[in-house]
């Protein structure tokens, strides 16, 4: 059934309500807002969360490693804040590195697809080899169930609606069933390890799993240092990632609010928020801010070029 | 169709046909029996294939970057060979990562979920977002429909025969085409671009491949340093390495024979036909050397480690 | 001078105290142990020191993680120690990166440029070109001044004696004051910032640092998951690395005993007592098991393979 | 002797010409431009060379991975630069990770101590625990012994000249020439392996080495792919990176040029040419470009971020 369900199993609960019921004393540093938020699932999409694990450092954390880097030389720069606007701005990435987050994170298979190619993080994933998967799959709402946009690749337009929406709906839902029907058939085996007919034998589970569809939830552990992240979330929280995984990373975003707000807040204002311009795009900036018109063949540009620099600065072609 | 067919799309051939056709001269270093490989798919399971794409390097170039570093310290050790195998049974592995390859591989996306778990190389696959897949799918073949093992959860068992080996073919043929007919219908559009339906918009690419299973072929660039590739090959060639990945560890265990015929025998010998042994095991084997009859007990190992450590050196448990 | 001291300058003490004076509470994994050496330098060297500064994870988390990967199918192992065994014995070493470590390190140059070839970490060095090293080097003590092996490029022989070590020892620290007088003459400047001479400019700190020998010291913060500082210490802690990163490496294990004993136990047996046999070594461990003579000829090893296999098995050479 | 000198030493000589004597037909990707360069040592500083060992790929390589990667989706665009500058811009990386290079480098310590601080690099440095180092050191020319800028922790000033430059370059040239015939002392043995004094017995190498200064020259082999080299470029061929390693960056970048011609003009453009701006930024120039005045309190920018904006749009503070 594909119905709302809280986001953990039941079997799960117990555990996180174990850990969550008692402190421990400690001397390294801590973060209250973070505490609050951890080991507790924020749900993303139809069946998947978000939750944070363990994290080591906060904003001070990044300020030590780059006094340490710097020495005696970092003492002008009066406050903590300051020093880490001028480390984002400036690129120097490292002490960034000094903050360590772990996440377990629960999410399709083919958002997890995406998400794998971010290579510089640790990873521990469900296996289907070993064990078999729940009957969860992804089904979109009705609102992201987008056209594929005809002047962009990868893009999407406008919502489906009426028949076409419910007949994609329709088959999704179907052909999930269906495949999962199949899945538990060939496995002999429900999920609780239930043997269904004593006398068939049951595939093996890493054969099996080659009939779920791509939209089937896995889960992960997956553990990764601040510069990274946010290197992550630069890419995927952005407006041309696809929604399905611009969710976790807005949910992730958050977190990184709570965690270390000072860099949160660079990172808003230095990535997120900013952009690059090229050689040529400078070159017109600098003659349209001396008050002559610029034209694209003036600039120097491709025709795509162009239209992304003045979409930069606010302008939109004639 | 699900047929056998040449591995490449007939649209890919000309453009190789035209790479094989005529040599360049080159100073680098260059492996005559590699570049008779070159380009040239190595099929694999139904419808996949390897095949090199470029390389770096062969087994001088790790005897020279050894002796670089090594300095004239390494003028004792009188041939190549030889350093290349001190090299590799001290765990040098610096030298190894001087040659590199690129591969083109085309492999079932369960097959590529694992695969991408090897961090350590660069990766360019082909995006569901931006195209629209082939319809061309994994079936095992008979001999390698396994059952599940009973007491190694990812292990394989006997094969299944009869009639549930035919219900097992029945429903993953019958599923990956069903989800293929209609992933093609939610694109309103055919492989070749051809609009189906022009009443309809079609969902966008990147939306629809969720309905694909995971037999699914997909295919990617995937370039790496040898001594990863030995890493990967070490894991991915072994007897406990899922079936269907093994065979690509085995074709391109080939090619670097081919490629690095010294680093190969050095790696047959110290990695792929070695063991390990523990202390304890280590022990246990000075003991019975000795003339000492040891039990599992006295060995200080649990049940699965004697298991393993008999089987280590040839004998089985009474 | 180069007088025995407390391994922190006066300048450090304070924030450290601070630090320890407080704790906060935490839902995170925790371990008492570990706590109990947080912020403390242990000394190493004459001026050198290894401390934790933080940590994320203990035994347990590497638990969890391989459970969540391997899923219900790990039910059947009762428990963690014999969990973490198996996994370290068959290298399934994902989950051990899911714990953490940051440590504050000082060391002198020479020893850095050997442990930073590890590049699978998160480094923040002190920069010698914002700010000025301190007057402080490394002095072997009398019983690591250590002849050149004649047999072996890297190894050390006897202890040199007398005359030759006392004028050793004289030239290490006439060189290594005379450079730092230099270096200081050179900026114009002193440690603190003082201006030497009025009427000099000072060289740029970028470029007066060259004139400093290998043995000053720099310092750094060094952060690695457990996975891949077990790895450097695999290589680090063993009798053929230069004793000086040694000392380093044991410090850093005796701190693993303390966070993770499970797992450092796994580690002393499987690893650090463990021996590796190539195919040829375990084809002569056979026959020799069978009660055969063999000898290295037979053996098809080469003369070194084979010394290095008896020494394994406990045997020397006649 | 300091003097300039061949940046190879005699002994490499012969090999160099030997491999440069004859090319070998190849179907891998060839560019003849930087086959010119091929063996040959480009000069950087006194006795400093980056020379050209191997590599893999070239402008259509990239262009090659990315229609893998976007497969019928790249179709559109027409040309192979057009597509190239479509991936810099973007910052698609992947595509460029597809080739590769291997350079042999000689450098001073000091300056290989910033360099492989860029950790996804393969390297085999010479090892000065098995081998002798030379008696080769860096010395600035005088138009580069800058002295220590007030205002910036980093930085140089004006040249030092006069008697404090002739005192530096005295005291850096006497030290080097006395650490390393204290070094030769203390090894008994000269650098082709002469023992001098057989009543001694010579300090391990590994220990020696540490009287050496961090001017002397060392040398490695150094592989990184296309991506990562540029990133590496990016930041040591920039203003603000020590005059002694953005040389060698230079020297690269020329090497970049001729390999892959398309990418060096599209990362030319959009890189080292290139600004970026922030939020803040982004709004202060909407409103300069609409005619109004922003001064540095409105912008919300700190002073220093100011500053750095007004220089990028080609302003200077009144």
């Amino acid at each position: 059934m594909n119905t709302a369900t809280a986001p953990l199993p039941a079997a799960e609960i117990d555990p996180i309500a174990e850990l969550r019921s008692h402190t421990q004393p400690t001397l390294r540093a801590t973060v209250p807002a973070l505490e609050k938020l951890l080991y507790t699932p924020i749900s993303v999409l139809d069946h998947g969360f978000v939750r944070v694990i363990d994290y080591m450092g906060d904003d001070s954390a990044i300020v030590q490693a780059a006094r340490v880097s710097y020495g005696r030389g970092t003492r002008k720069v009066s406050e903590d804040k300051g020093l880490i606007n001028y480390l984002m701005r400036h690129r120097h990435s490292t002490p960034f590195e000094m903050c360590e987050i772990k996440f377990h994170i629960k999410l399709p298979i083919f958002v997890a697809r995406q998400w794998i190619r971010h290579r510089t993080a640790n990873v521990n994933e469900y296996s289907a080899r070993y064990s078999i998967l729940d009957r969860e799959f992804y089904l979109p709402e009705p609102q992201h169930l987008a056209a594929q946009a005809k002047n962009n690749r990868q893009g999407r337009a406008d919502v489906l609606e009426g028949a076409e929406a419910a007949r994609v709906m329709q088959l999704l839902k179907a052909d999930a069933m269906q495949v999962y029907d199949h899945y538990e058939e060939m496995l002999n085996e429900s999920q609780d390890g239930t043997e269904r007919d004593a006398s068939r034998h049951g595939l093996a589970r890493e054969l099996a799993r080659m009939n779920l569809t791509l939209n089937y939830y896995t889960q992960w552990y997956w553990k990764i240092d601040l510069q990274n992240l946010l290197h992550f979330l630069s890419l995927r929280a952005d407006a041309h990632a696809q929604y399905e995984i611009r969710v976790y990373a807005e949910a992730m975003l958050d977190i990184v609010k709570q965690w270390v707000p000072h860099t949160y807040e660079a990172f808003a204002d230095y990535r997120l928020g900013g952009a690059m311009f090229s050689g040529k795009g400078i070159a017109a900036l600098k003659r349209m801010l001396a008050g002559e018109a610029v034209t694209q063949e003036q600039s120097g540009m491709s025709k795509g070029e162009w239209r992304e620099f003045l979409t930069a600065i606010g302008r939109e072609e004639a």
